[in-house]
């Protein structure tokens, strides 16, 4: 019993890409993914507690397919954890979100992203990503949009694409 | 009813100084501390969420007097807020949390700082901010110490010098 | 006569756009340019020489034409500088040096740009700045183009896309 | 003859400290000196031009003693360059750049640093190598004092202590 308590309460990180991930080629001149920065930052913030990583893919998530979102779906049904940080790009965070509140899990999800790529000087990244990690240890189970410094239930929350901010939204 | 819910829930973020907030000057040649970087932070982080800001002291926190320590608890008692981030000097962090912890407010405080000075490339201290932004929305009523990624009880933490991190330790 | 001569000794710095000067767009998701970024630059730089500053236009070097060539040949020849540096993209900095060079002015002109873009954490903006600064200085009348801690005469550079270096060319 | 010529224009980097080099300690909380930044800051400046690289000595300025410079005086002498950048802090930058005057080496030396760690976010540090690494290449033999973007005569120089700014000063 205390040992499934410990499980559960295991930290998982999984990167998808999105604008966090975003990294300047200095060939082509365009922003592309390469490696996921995640770990490098988890070690910049002198985390302590254990944690997995994986990456599931590295996309734009204009360019996420539903396949995609199960690849996500499946990534965290696989994970024997019970705390779970995806980042993912803003633009479809709530559709992700959507296909994993759907899937009832009984874990706590939650996704967070970047307005501004993480390799940049006044990036939200770093931010977002601390946010997300203390927020994910004190969420009931369920699945949540972590953006704007603000805590969404993913059946109430959309991206204002003029603003670029997160905003709630009426439950679907 | 809703309206007291609503205050109580109002964010408050209070600067005290530490390495978190050490300036470079360039003079002098010498860390010192100047106005505090938490608000330009808060805006790079595109935070949303209403929240107030103070400035108590701009103190190393070994350099904390017990008056000092008495001026952050008037600040909290002062404030209409519930949900109350104190960003502090790491060294007596724990010091400051008891004397907090001790008044029994009905509110969420947690205390948060930085192992190296937010002007620096590699700062933990944006991560932290964002850490404690989330985790205070969401922890009961009670003072906490957030560091390195975890949720400390201010009774059972403290602060290993040696390692520059924060651990469990017995209750005091 | 000593009135000249300081005028002659003047520094002019032109900004065009390029790489040095992408911006991210949070709202787009694109790189796209704004204001120059030259005089905080220079002001973070502590740069305590005089000099002036202009923005001629705002283009990724491979979407310039000969009429933005030419408006910045006419921003050379209008200048009273002796000594001007330009901020230009790198893919096609050798053209508008050729133009530049072909109108043989009687003024030391430099081409500078980065590979990536100077809000980035890891980028060699400052530096190149910085080199610029430098040497547009001494070098003596004619056209240069300043890349990789290189000086290379405007007649015998090339870009090599492949590698993301200038090297030196045959004589054109 | 040619094999001369290519050995005295050799590029030669000499760290020994200073504000440019200086390393926030995290356990200390304070600055001191680890490994010198001037080879990662060269790759992130994607410098290609040939140059060999040496520590001297990683000292604040105002603790350099009469051995440090000789010490840095044996380097310039031992070193096969004949174009030598030495990295040192601002506040006796002057009287190193004396020790080597007076040595009178057929050498062009250039003494930069920094008014801000090269660490920081807004350091000068970056300007100032790239400024260093073009005007040695073109300067005469002699030593000069290379910051703020103006190039100084070691005998013609001091630090404005009050202001942080280089500026010409009557001849010793």
């Amino acid at each position: 019993m205390l040992l499934l308590t410990v499980v559960e309460m295991t930290l998982h990180i999984i990167a998808t890409g999105g604008t966090f991930e975003k990294h300047y080629d200095e060939i082509s001149g365009r922003l592309v993914f390469g490696e996921s920065h995640i770990p490098s930052l988890m070690k910049r913030a002198r985390v302590s507690l254990p944690y997995t990583f994986e990456t599931v893919c590295m996309l734009d998530s204009l360019d996420m397919q539903e396949s995609d979102r199960l690849k996500i779906r499946e990534a965290c049904a696989m994970s024997p954890a019970g705390k779970i940080v995806i980042v993912h790009g803003t633009d479809t965070m709530r559709e992700t979100a959507a296909v994993l509140g759907k899937a009832a899990f009984q874990k706590t999800i939650v996704l967070t992203g970047a307005m501004i790529p993480c390799e940049f000087d006044h990036s939200d990244a770093l931010f977002n990503l601390g946010f997300a990690t203390g927020a994910v240890q004190l969420l009931p189970n369920g699945v949540y949009v972590l953006m704007n410094g603000r805590v969404f239930d993913w059946e109430r929350v959309r991206k204002n694409r003029r603003e670029g901010l997160f905003e709630e939204a009426d439950k679907r």
